[in-house]
C-alpha cells in the first residue's frame, strides 16, 4: 500500500486539504529556504480533532509536521524529504480566546490565534499581552511557543516561556495533557509546560495556552538617538537600568540597515542625517500614570555630557512614535529590496555586545570584504541580530553559497562570548549543523533521551532541531 | 555483601560521614514529621567530586538524596526506610560564589551557598537577588532551586525558577551537564534547566546555577492595614496593580495568626487594636529615586473610601519597616508556641482566593469546630498558606492524626477553583498521596517516562515526588 493509500483514515479525523494547489503554501515559511510538500494538510477544529489526527497518523506511519501562521525562518513548520511520508497539521482553525481575566491577568486562547488576536484580547480589558515581534499579525501562538519567540519586549517581559501559566498539549499518542492551569505558584511535579515550549512541536502539538498579561501601558517615551559605538549604547543601558528606568525595548542599530530604509522606504522619515555609526531606538513605559520624560531626558542629558550619546530626539506624539518604530519595523524589506544577504540569530551576554560586535565586523570583512555588515537587534537582552549583505545585484543562489561559512564564523564567535547561536528562531532545518557542532554532547544526548522517551515512534516534526 | 560493605568505595569518593552522632541532623528536616538516618553523609567539595560520588553510588546501588540546608517541609531530602539503601548529599561544602557580573545583572554560584549569601554577594555590587522567604539564612540556592522556591517576592520577580538563566547538573551516572548559561535568550533545543528545577532531585544534583540579577531597591514604602474581608485586599491588589503601582509584596493575614504573635512574641509591636477579621501587609519597592509615598498614600485613601480598608499605617522609617515585616516573619514560632496545626500550601487563581478562603473556613470548621483556623500568605499570587490548629494543650501526635484528613479537605478545595495543593513547598514524601490522589494522570504518566529516561535505575531521591 503506498502512502497516499493510508490517507483517507487520516483525512477523516478533521478537514483535510489534499489537492495540489491547496497544499502549496504550506509547503514553504518565511525564509524561503526549504520546501516540500506535505501529502495532506489536515486542519482540526478543536483538541478533540487534533487527538483524532494524532493517534490516526500515529497509526498509519506519518509524520507530522504541527504548522501555525509559517512565519518561521529555519525551516521548523515545513516538510522533509527524507524520512516518513508527512502530512501538515494546521492549527489555524483553532483561534479562539477562550477566556479572558483581568482580575486574574490572564487569558486562555487556542494555539491558533494570532499573536495580535491575543493582544487585542487583552487590550480590551485593559491589559497588555507584552509579546511582540515583527510577524504578530500573522504568527500564531502555538507557533510563538514552540518556537520561545523573543522580540522587542523580552527586556521587561521576557520570553514566550516566561508568559505561559498553563498548557494543553496533544501526545504523540492521542493522549491530552490537559495542563491549563492559571496559577502563578504551582509546584506538583516535572513543569511539563517547559518541554513543549521551544520544543518546535517534536514532543507534541500545544493546542491551547493559558497566559500572562500585565496591566496596559499608560505612560510612554519613545527616543531615538546616535551613539558613537555600541559600548556607549551599553554604557546608555546600564545607567537607565540601574537607576530603574521603566525600559521596555532597547534597540540597537548599525548604520547600513538604516542607509537601507531611507534608500528603499518612501515612507519612512529619518529624524536626522546618518553621521554616526550607531544608533539607538529605546522606548520606556509603565502602567502607572507616571512622568517617564523628566528622567528620560535627565538620562540622555546626562549620556551627552558622558559622550555616549550625539543627537537625540524623542516622540512628541503617537504618530512620531510610530514613525520611529517604523523604521524599525521596515528593515526586514529595506534589506530584501537592497540585495539578499545570510542572517544569524546569535545572543551573547549583554556586556559582551560590544566585543562580539568588534569580533564580527573583523572576521568576515577578511573573509568576504564585499560584504555589508546589517546589524540590528535587541542589545537589551544581548540579542544582535547579524547578516552578511551581498553587493547589490547579486543572485540570492550566489550569495547563498556562502550561507554555512557566515553563519558558522558568527555563531562561534557568539559561542565563543558565552552566547548561543539560536536566540530567538529556534533550530528547525537552518539550525541542526550548528547543533551538532557547538551545542554541548551531554545536553545532546538528554534532548535525544527526551525524544526518545516522550516520542519513540519519532513521527512527530522529524528531522527537527535535533541533529 | 551487606550494604556497608559497599560504603567503603563511595566515602573515598569525597569527605563523608559515617559516625552515628554526625550523621543523625541529616536524618531529618524542618518539618520534623520524617526521620531517617542515611548510611553515610558525603559532603563533596567540588563538581567532580559530585560527579564520582554518583558514579560510585550507582555502581554500588545505593539511593543519593541530595540535601541542602534541609529547611524543606515536606520531607523531601531525608532517607527513607524502603528502598534501597541511601546516603545523603550534602552540597553544604561547595559554597562559592563563582561570578557576579553587575553590568550582566547575573550571579554564578555554587548550589551550596546560601540565599542569604547570594543577596548579600548581589547588595555588594548594587544589585538585588528577588528570592526571599523565612528560612533564607539557612536554605541553599540548590535547595531553593529543586523545589522552586516561592516566598514574599513571587509578585514582582517569579519564583525560583524564572531567576533562572543556567544550570550545572550532575547526571545519575555520574555525567555533568554543563549549561551554565548567562544569555536571556537561548533556544538551543528542549529547556533542559526546567526539567531539574522543582524536581527535588528525583532526576539529578544541581550543583551550580547562573541567576537573574534585579538593580538595587532605591525607593520603598511598606503599609500595614486592616481590610473588611479577603474581597476587599483584592480589590485593592487590583487598584494597585491595575495602575502600574511597583508592588514587591503583597500579604494576607488573618486575626488569628496576628492574636497569636501577640500573646508569644514580646518584642512584636501591633500598630492597633486587633478588630477587624483580616489585614494587609503590602510593599512598594523600585530601583528609581522615585516618590512612592504619595501614590500608595493616594491608593490607601481611595480604598478606605471605597471601604476596602481600615485603619492603615505606612512605615516611617527603617525600623518601622522591619518591625511591620517582623509580625509576618514571627508567625510560624508563634503559631507553634501556641499549640500544634496541620498546613497546606495551596495555591489558586487571584480572584478566587476569596471563594477559596470562604469555603476553607466552612468546611474546616463543620467537620473540626474545635480547630482555629491560621490564614496566611502570599495573596497576591493566589498562594495562602492554610493551617488548622488544635487547641491548647492538644498533643502533638494526636491532632496530627488528622493531618492527611485536613490536608485533603484544603487541597479538594483548591483543585476545584482551579488552583494547585503544592504552591511552593514541593511534594517530598509528605504530598506523593495528593501527587495521585489529584493531579491528571497523563501528567503523571509523562512525568514517569521522563523520570524512567533519565534515571533508569530508580537511584536518584527515591520514593519522593513521584507516588
Amino acid at each position: 500500500m503506498s502512502p497516499l493509500d493510508d490517507l483517507s483514515p487520516i483525512a477523516a479525523c478533521c478537514p483535510a486539504l489534499t489537492a495540489r494547489a491547496d497544499i502549496e503554501p504550506y509547503a514553504r515559511d518565511w525564509s524561503g529556504r526549504y520546501a516540500h510538500p506535505p501529502h495532506a494538510v489536515l486542519r482540526p477544529g478543536s483538541t478533540a480533532e487534533v487527538a483524532a489526527a494524532l493517534r490516526a497518523c500515529a497509526a498509519a506511519g506519518f509524520a507530522v509536521v504541527p504548522a501555525g501562521g509559517r512565519t518561521g525562518l529555519c525551516g521548523g513548520a515545513v516538510p522533509r524529504a527524507d524520512g516518513p511520508p508527512a502530512v501538515v497539521l494546521s492549527l489555524e482553525r483553532m483561534n479562539r480566546i477562550r477566556a479572558v481575566d483581568a482580575r486574574d491577568f490572564t487569558i486562555t486562547v487556542d494555539a491558533g490565534c494570532t499573536v495580535r488576536a491575543v493582544q487585542e484580547a487583552a487590550a480590551a480589558v485593559d491589559r497588555l499581552f507584552p509579546l511582540s515581534f515583527g510577524a504578530e499579525g500573522t504568527a500564531q501562538i502555538g507557533g510563538a511557543l514552540s518556537t520561545n519567540a523573543g522580540g522587542i519586549r523580552t527586556i521587561r517581559w521576557g520570553n514566550a516561556r516566561d508568559l505561559v501559566l498553563g498548557l494543553e498539549v496533544v501526545l504523540p499518542d492521542g493522549r491530552v495533557l490537559d495542563d491549563l492551569r492559571r496559577v502563578r505558584k504551582d509546584n506538583t511535579g516535572y513543569a511539563l509546560r517547559h518541554l513543549f515550549i521551544g520544543a518546535e512541536g517534536t514532543l507534541g502539538v500545544i493546542t491551547g495556552a493559558a497566559l500572562k498579561l500585565a496591566p496596559a501601558l499608560r505612560a510612554r517615551e519613545t527616543a531615538f538617538l546616535a551613539v558613537p559605538s555600541p559600548a556607549a549604547a551599553l554604557a546608555l543601558l546600564d545607567r537607565l537600568a540601574s537607576n530603574g528606568a521603566e525600559l521596555i525595548g532597547f534597540e540597537l542599530i548599525g548604520r547600513w540597515p538604516l542607509e537601507l530604509v531611507r534608500r528603499h522606504a518612501p515612507r519612512a522619515r529619518l529624524p536626522f542625517a546618518l553621521e554616526s555609526p550607531w544608533y539607538v531606538l529605546l522606548e520606556l513605559g509603565t502602567a502607572a500614570a507616571a512622568d517617564l520624560r523628566t528622567p528620560l531626558e535627565a538620562a540622555l542629558a546626562a549620556a551627552i555630557e558622558a559622550g555616549e550619546a550625539g543627537e537625540a530626539v524623542i516622540a512628541e506624539s503617537e504618530e512620531q512614535r510610530a514613525a520611529l518604530w517604523y523604521l524599525r519595523e521596515i528593515m526586514p524589506e529595506c534589506n530584501r529590496a537592497e540585495a539578499p544577504s545570510v542572517s544569524a540569530d546569535t545572543s551573547v551576554p549583554v556586556s559582551a555586545v560590544p566585543a562580539f560586535l568588534a569580533e564580527v565586523e573583523a572576521a568576515l570583512a577578511a573573509r568576504w570584504p564585499e560584504g555589508k555588515l546589517i546589524a540590528v537587534g535587541h542589545a537589551g537582552d544581548g540579542n544582535v541580530h547579524i547578516a552578511l549583505q551581498a553587493p547589490r545585484g547579486t543572485p540570492r543562489e550566489a550569495w547563498h553559497r556562502n550561507a554555512e561559512a557566515i553563519e558558522d564564523m558568527v555563531n562561534r564567535i557568539a559561542v565563543a562570548h558565552g552566547g548561543s547561536f539560536s536566540a530567538e528562531h529556534g533550530i528547525g532545518q537552518s539550525k541542526r549543523h550548528a547543533m551538532a557542532a557547538l551545542r554541548d554532547p551531554v545536553a545532546l544526548d538528554l534532548m535525544r533521551t527526551i525524544k526518545a522517551a516522550l516520542d519513540p515512534r519519532g513521527l512527530m516534526n522529524p528531522g527537527k532541531m535535533l541533529p
